[in-house]
């Protein structure tokens, strides 16, 4: 066994394969789990195929790896939208993650050293002008409430049973395999078709990081000793406008923009803007500014429709 | 099958015993689990063996009773002081009443029709002046937080799913067979046996419900359609000094009382005193007042130790 093993969970998944590479690339032994044999191929990943909501299935692969740090990011996702999935989904991942922290606990000799799992900037109350991690929580949606109640329950439990746990909120992630119907990809994959784009006046301001600076940010904060709470984000709000303007300027297709041709989702809060004081007390910054992360964002959907992936 | 069966766990304890009683009275079909053979005997209820938090096993309980009322009072409870629980112990739980929420849901036929389940006055920060159930939660024991994740995860399933179900949240119950160390079952065979009673000077306010009264209010609201959080508990604030005093008069040992012998919990909330207006607006009003609760009780450990039964 290795000194540093990490069990990642949900390493198939957008941010998740990422993390797994970056891991590997950090010094780690990295075991992933995916629930099928489909998973992206990232070299020097074990690879553990579960399904973790089954019955025993967490403390079987704990016991299986044995690992000395556990990064849980797996979560239902619907159709690519975590936030559209039934309430029976999300109640089993509720189960799943507590189980998988107290296997991860309970090895012999104590060899789980550290835990980072995967929370949600929806866990909190959209209608303040701040987010700190003590900002009141009232989750729109039961994806959210899922979340907070999953983190309020492991944190309590980690300062109980004296476990080193970061619960890392994600507010607004873009780049990689997302599903090609939001926002980022949809807007890039028209315009690199050469078909019009519309979208709403995108006047809402928002707190989006590229998936390499999310997965490096959780990759750091398994490294550090920081416990509880911990939003993972830039810290910076940009328009949903400017990010659109930015990919038209990018592709050179400018002229394909149809803005404000859809009109904008009634009652959306008009800005989410992480503080991001607690994960930059740890030394993380991020490698990409929206420019720079949205041009490999571009790349990336070149690559797949050049090789004729996009049928969607 | 009968029109209304219900499952009551939890049913040999405090609280639930009562209710399984109350509920036999009111008409209902009434199955009660107990963890071992050694549940008390109430007439009518038929009893079901069974660990709640074994792997199936409320799934199998489910589909053996096929209840049309849920009344989920269980939770584990260590040595008679459920605060004092472990974190594992707890997150079972949580897990627990989950799947038994969603196996009684997705009964054929929607058989399922109600369901009341057990919260806590724990769960909210008891910092407060009022606490109405909008009141912000900020549990101070890990069992206030899984009580209080518990509940919302299953507020949130049920208004997702369309399920009847209603969360009360006990505030300071008194009377039956509660743990004989608590204040009043403690001053109370104190004097009775004609020894001295030391207490603390007793300031704090709190708000008391006399056991029957509680498991009226579940019954209450077990045949109610009021959904949400739900306050269980008098409305009213009484001093410890007062509800001790009151011992003192009733049992004639007034003598015996040794007021401000222990020194009070440092940091301990002055005042705590629900909001009932939810509650009393489903018409459920209380039999006892204070007087008639404690005199009740003193008639309970009167008789047990006539029954030699207070070893403790």
């Amino acid at each position: 066994m290795s000194d540093r093993s990490v069990l990642v969970t949900g390493a198939s998944g957008c941010i998740g394969s990422v993390c797994a590479r970056q891991l590997v690339a950090a010094g780690y032994d990295v075991h992933g789990t995916s629930r099928s044999d489909a998973h992206p191929a990232i070299a020097g990943v074990t690879w553990h195929k579960t399904d973790l909501i089954a019955p025993g299935a967490t403390a079987e692969l704990v016991a299986e790896v044995a690992p000395t740090h556990l990064l849980h990011m797996a979560w239902h996702m619907a159709a690519g939208n975590w936030q559209a999935s039934g309430g029976d989904e999300h109640l089993a991942w509720v189960r799943a993650s507590t189980e998988l922290v107290q296997a991860f606990h309970h090895q012999a000799n104590d060899r789980g050293l550290r835990v980072v799992c995967a929370g949600s900037g929806t866990e909190y109350d959209w209608n303040l002008d701040t987010y700190p991690e003590s900002a009141s929580r009232k989750p729109a949606s039961f994806y959210g409430q899922a979340k907070t109640s999953t983190g309020d329950l492991l944190m309590g439990y980690a300062e109980l049973e004296e476990l080193s746990l970061a619960w890392g909120r994600i507010f607004f992630m873009y780049g990689g395999p997302e599903n090609p119907r939001r926002l980022v990809p949809s807007v890039i994959t028209n315009l690199l078709q050469g078909q019009e784009a519309p979208t709403s006046n995108g006047t809402q301001i928002r707190d989006f990081l590229y998936v390499e600076d999310i997965a490096s940010a959780y990759v750091a904060l398994l490294g550090s000793d920081m416990t509880g709470a911990v939003n993972v984000a830039s810290g910076d709000g940009v328009t949903l406008r400017s990010i659109i303007e930015t990919i038209g300027e990018l592709t050179g297709a400018t002229d394909l923009l149809r803005i404000g041709a859809i009109d904008q989702a009634p009652g959306d809060t008009p800005k989410v803007v992480a503080d991001v004081t607690r994960l930059r007390s740890i030394g993380w910054t991020p490698a990409f500014d929206l420019e720079a992360g949205l041009a490999a964002t571009i790349d990336y959907w070149q690559r797949r429709i050049d090789a004729g992936e996009t049928s969607e």
